[in-house]
């Protein structure tokens, strides 16, 4: 900076103040703090017609998000997680097949996948693969329902997926998710070029995507010709301000101070829930491949994506930020037929196919 | 889609709802809206340290934007205005020499602007020419104030800027201010490549210049080679989302409800307030150049930039959206010293230089 630009700017910027519809109010409540009032916030008007219905008549489920109910001990962590993985894991078989797709169980060196395989290829990905890496706060979303998001990308996108099952707390807390997705990474990538494989998924499954790559980094292997990171669970504290802002406003995560809280302590196991391998929106991203990331204006990991396209952008990554109007955390998941979520992978795919080799 | 595609999608999405988190709760409201409690809404962490000052210590400004004590006639807006303007006005000569820029004021067919020229022009520049339309919601920024981010594009990007001082109301409503865009823009397309070309601006200049997009693709010019729309406002309705979530939580707006509605009324003059020369996110975003969009998690019109990147993708468009963490409407034109605010303009260079020629 110049040497008085300093002075310069500040003048500015007193002015600028008055130039924006009357510029800032006072603060009301103390160290800074925003007091809001209480508010009825309508279904959004310029969402599709398919989300605002879905808004406007959500689904009941039994799980409560502001941690009444939560299990308590490893046992009955392990009995809730099986449960709602088994009501979640259900009815693959035919989904896949209706999809036009093959779905195969296996194991990569130990590591639980499926091989989901479109019946139909797109030719532009024969040579392609992309990694797939669950969702489920770390602690959902094992077994078979680790494949529902795999089951879209696969048959929209038209690419052969392999999904990971990684393991899981509160048996396998971190860091043996990340682990496992090194381990097929590893085993995927002595078969192939690393350009020619994409490597992503939603909630907690980008965010792991995004930790994995930081181990890749420091493992020295290559990395992945293309990520996707969907509304990426990126750090586990709470910190991120659409945590606060988007609290009860997002109708899927509703508030950090429940199950969220309770699934990043059980994963972390005890280790700080900043470091990188947890919270990949600490680490460093120089040398991340190109990034594709999408997120809701209702969502409260919108600050989670948003920071880590951010530090995508500050390392010279190629990063691509989408926010969809009223969406909440992956509504493109639970809504799958809205236009949103059509344009969510439709995008991805033409990510993918700009990106891979 | 596929015949029995639709089933297999409602059964996942049934089942994907438990994946996350627990999934959606009730609604409370009627019509489907949600009733939000009182909350307050902390500093956010992990914004720079200058935008965390300046948010736990916010200047106070005399407008109330909540619609108090707002001008009636257009005597009393005309003066409102030119008070502000006045006082905003202040010191730019000053300022811009302390930037190492040349301020000359002087006309184009009739139109007042602002010639804003860098001692050093970047050489990569040295072809090109930024367009520049202020903010002010259509009512405010005329005269002086309106270099005031002209002053900030020409210093940190090193390049030239021709900053448009547009006729406004009450005096000259729409269409005055689109029309005295394109007569500059024709002027200066006699002399130069479109593609040499940028436009752009924030707020109100961000969405005038969409506006003006749609109406040199009517007249069959040829378009600038990349737009700048900083937080635009696009729609002039009270319809995006973030005017209702973000109410009270943008220290910049604050609410659609005063202010804002009263400058789109008085702007707009009785024409239609969807007309896409007004609100130009209802428009036919095909033919549109790359364009790069800049908000943050508190801005109100985050949704007004979200859907416009959405419209530009759809179309085929060259778009960039960039979310900034804990930032109100145009924060990085209030603290200017802020590293959000050197990064929206060292992104906006960058994008300058990958897309003029």
């Amino acid at each position: 900076m110049r040497r008085n630009q300093g002075l310069a700017v500040a003048t500015t910027a007193a002015l600028a103040a008055m130039l924006l519809f009357g510029g800032t109010s006072m603060s009301e409540a103390q160290d800074g703090g925003r007091r809001i009032d209480a508010r009825t916030v309508p279904v959004p008007a310029a969402a599709s017609q398919a989300l605002r219905e879905s808004i406007a008549a959500p689904v009941p489920v039994p799980v409560s998000a502001d941690g009444g109910g939560l299990p308590e001990t490893d046992d009955e962590w392990a009995a809730f997680a099986a449960a709602a993985d088994a009501a979640a894991g259900q009815g693959v078989d035919a989904a896949a097949e209706q999809l036009g797709l093959t779905l195969e169980r296996g194991e990569v060196e130990g590591v639980a996948v499926h091989r989901v395989t479109p019946n139909e290829v797109d030719p532009a990905h024969a040579d392609h693969l992309f990694l797939y890496v669950h969702g489920g706060g770390y602690v959902f979303g094992g077994g078979d329902a680790s494949v529902q998001e795999a089951l879209f990308i696969a048959s929209r996108a038209r690419i052969p997926v392999l999904s990971i099952d990684y393991r899981m707390p509160p048996a396998h807390p971190f860091p043996a998710a990340v682990e496992d997705v090194v381990t097929v990474y590893r085993h995927v990538l002595a078969q192939r070029p690393a350009r020619s494989l994409a490597l992503g998924g939603t909630s907690a499954g980008g965010g792991l995507t995004l930790a994995a790559v930081h181990r890749f980094l420091a493992l020295g292997l290559d990395v992945p010709g293309a990520l996707y990171a969907g509304t990426p669970w990126a750090d586990l504290t709470k910190t991120s301000d659409t945590l606060f802002t988007n609290e009860a406003v997002d109708r899927v995560l509703l508030t950090y101070d429940g199950l969220l809280r309770a699934a990043a302590e059980l994963y972390a196991d005890g280790h700080d829930l900043k470091d990188p391998l947890l919270s990949p929106v600490y680490g460093d991203f120089a040398g991340f491949p190109p990034t594709y990331l999408v997120t809701g204006t209702r969502d409260m990991l919108l600050s989670d994506t948003a920071r880590t396209h951010r530090k995508l952008r500050a390392a010279g990554a190629v990063a691509d930020l989408n926010v969809y109007e009223g969406v909440s955390h992956a509504d493109y998941l639970l809504v799958p037929e809205s236009p949103e979520s059509q344009e969510v992978y439709a995008e991805l795919n033409a990510f993918l196919l700009r990106h891979l080799e």
